[in-house]
């Protein structure tokens, strides 16, 4: 990639404190981000709506905001990328599918609400798969074209690998935060099911969508993350209770050295590529005392096929409308879904759900022993192909338990593809999971640099 | 029926106010309890399981407790009969099916504990249908032996009926409480679901099982349901809200005099009886200008159907093990239901449980001009036969809303059974659903005497 202006590379928390400070205008930083947007979107197609103009008299608010001593909010002049899936009053939020072209809906998600409540600059809509599901989208690696970026959150992760916005908003039902953010080399964070109210989004799956973020580092996905938990009485999924506060949690040093149990997934063997087993063989090695190999238990072998069941189920009945408006303006993969999920049986998809229990039990016992689980975010890097996003088989199982998930871009393959590292916590225990990705962070890098 | 101890007359919150004082010692009660029970038992057949000496001993340790000073509960010392699909510790629990004969479960229900903790006597367990289901139980109707008592909780409203206990406890997923109680001549309460937890309670249909009670007064519901009304983790029905003072709210004069909206629930003119529709046109036309009829919403014309397709399939995945353990000890009542249960698909019963909110949005219509709608609880007097438990269909929509309900046994058919006035509230309103249904009982009592 070419030269890049200096405020992109600013690590996001810095920049909000200098947003806040005043020491970086908003307008000025927009400005940048959409020179930059300029440079590199005709490659990396990572928008289904932009308009400069819109970000740029939000920035103009804000500044003036800042300037008359008004409050200002935890994300002040902060641009946000939202994945199109996400309803934004005025503005178009088409689903990923010709279906919606054209939707624009009244009201704010209440995600969206609360961005803005925390002084953040809605940049734009960036592009989702076919109504996040796995038909790829004309998103592209940032890295290298001919590579797949991931799905569904396809443009919230290639739109902060290319620095075109320093966070974004995805969501996940499989893999579609983890795995797009492993493959385009940035911090993927999937909260707790439940902490990020879904209120105006997409319905795919209620049992299983989840919303996450994305940013160049782990304190800037705690930072956004921050501001998006919450109780909204409109979503079941959520709680009234007490928000963590993630940023200060992250950037603290844990009491003592964080302990780490690898989990080879289900199929590992059969699906990881050489590099990526070597590369978690090194970082076991690395940690030496710190981490220990745990086999999950047996029930794990089946996560996959009945939180599928649970998915398309679901879809069947959310995205019921889409098949009786237009079922030959459905891609094939979306199809056969939906199709799938026609022929479940409710007593099989109540039975699946109750799997959830005792999957996390199991998991309670690991994490007794352990602050995260290791493990790997995708079989490998992106696959060389624009017909696939890849395989979410190393996710779903962790979308299933509800357990919150951080992909860290730890590592690179020979071919220059990044790798992400996924760290699982205990449900409710994304602050110290946010911690301990940050120790393991900085542990290999000094590893490293030594 | 012959001639009855004094005790077994007297108001419960009377009794109970007696028992805490040592005007009435416990075990003086649960003596005349045992002998109306030796009395009417043979022919009425309320109980399932009965220790004479069991529920003595509780009444003699309760004695000694409050002689010595100790503090006392609410139920300090008041015997209640539980329907035999609520488990309790080391005492059998058969579900009201020969394949759980000889079950005795490890732990109380939270229900019990509460019961327990409040200082009730568990008296023993109440006859249930098979599984909570409509095959006939052996119970009578205490008012006509030839007629049925109604189900599924029938031995808890015959018991209650029959003066053998002044309390009861059992269960709605269609109409159990409801319908038992009008035909057996007793107030039956079903409260806002999730109002009292389930956790140890046989799960029939989780969407849809409510726990309710029985007892011969409206303060006396209200008594005990206040005792078990809570917060409990397990039960996600429930939630961590304070509970309302029901007993209090509901003996106290309402500060204006309540409005009651009339309504006919879909099939009244094809499935009520003459006798019911002329004394409803009775009540409405003496409460004038406090009644107004309102039709419901189109869409309540399917509840019944929606609500059946949510029942069947959750209880064909939670009866799952007793068709695998015994498909020939079960009734064809019950197999009909599961084998309908077994075809629902996913998609069709995930859409029947959206309907819940929109029935609930038209019945908020009608509850901002009344205090409680007033409906027949079933479609007349009990059936003179003993090969039905009579029909549930005035009941299924208020528990398929969730809203809660109560039945007063204000009418009488030319046949000599008793026939109940039920009034529903919106959710939540529990309280005031109690203080309402005191009102009218006693104008209509006023009215009558005049």
């Amino acid at each position: 990639m070419s030269s890049i202006h200096p405020l992109l590379t600013l690590d996001v928390v810095e920049l909000r404190d200098r947003l806040a400070s005043g020491a970086v205008r908003a307008v000025e930083y927009v400005e940048a981000c959409l020179a930059r947007i300029a440079e590199v979107e005709p490659q990396v197609q990572a928008w289904a709506w932009l308009d400069g103009d819109h970000a740029l008299a939000q920035a103009r608010a804000l500044d003036a905001r800042r300037q008359s001593g008004a409050p200002i909010g935890p994300l002040h002049g902060l641009p946000v990328g939202l994945k199109d899936v996400i309803d934004t009053a005025k503005i178009p939020t088409s689903n990923g599918t010709p279906l919606d072209e054209g939707r624009v809906p009244e009201e704010d998600a209440v995600l969206v609400s609360r961005l803005k409540a925390a002084g953040a600059i809605i940049m734009g809509k960036t592009v989702s798969t076919e109504l996040a599901f796995m038909h790829p989208s004309k998103t592209r690696n940032p890295h290298n074209p001919e590579h797949t970026p991931g799905g569904s959150s396809a443009g919230s992760a290639a739109a902060v690998a290319a620095a075109m916005v320093p966070l974004a908003v995805g969501t996940q039902t499989g893999g579609s935060v983890i795995r797009p953010a492993s493959f385009c080399g940035v911090v993927g964070f999937k909260p707790t099911f439940g902490a990020i109210a879904r209120t105006g989004v997409l319905s795919q799956s209620p049992t299983l969508d989840t919303i996450g973020v994305f940013a160049s580092s782990i304190n800037g996905a705690a930072m956004v993350a921050e501001s998006l938990f919450g109780y909204d009485a409109k979503d079941p999924a959520t709680t009234p209770s007490p928000t963590p506060r993630l940023l200060d949690i992250a950037k603290s040093d844990p009491l003592v050295t964080p302990m780490f149990a690898f989990v080879r997934p289900p199929q590992f063997e059969e699906v990881a590529d050489e590099e990526s087993i070597l590369a978690f063989g090194e970082i076991t090695s690395m940690l030496g005392d710190q981490c220990f190999e745990t086999p999950l238990p047996k029930a794990f072998d089946d996560a996959a096929s009945l939180r599928a069941r649970i998915n398309f189920a679901e879809m069947a009945k959310d995205y019921y409308g889409y098949e009786k408006r237009g079922r030959d303006q459905l891609s094939p993969e979306i199809l056969e879904a939906i199709d799938k999920g026609n022929d479940v049986k409710a007593r099989d998809y109540l039975a699946a759900l109750d799997w959830r229990k005792v999957l996390n039990a199991g998991l309670d016992e690991v994490f007794k022993r352990c602050d995260a689980i290791i493990t790997p975010a995708a079989p490998g890097p992106a696959p060389a192909s624009l017909r696939t996003t890849g395989n979410p088989i190393f996710n779903g199982l962790w979308t299933f338990c509800g357990t919150p998930a951080v992909t860290i871009p730890l590592l690179w393959s020979q071919n220059g593809m990044p790798i992400g590292v996924q760290l699982v916590g205990r449900i409710g225990d994304d602050a110290r999971l946010m911690r301990t990705a940050n120790w393991l962070n900085k542990f290999l890098k000094a590893q490293e640099d030594a």
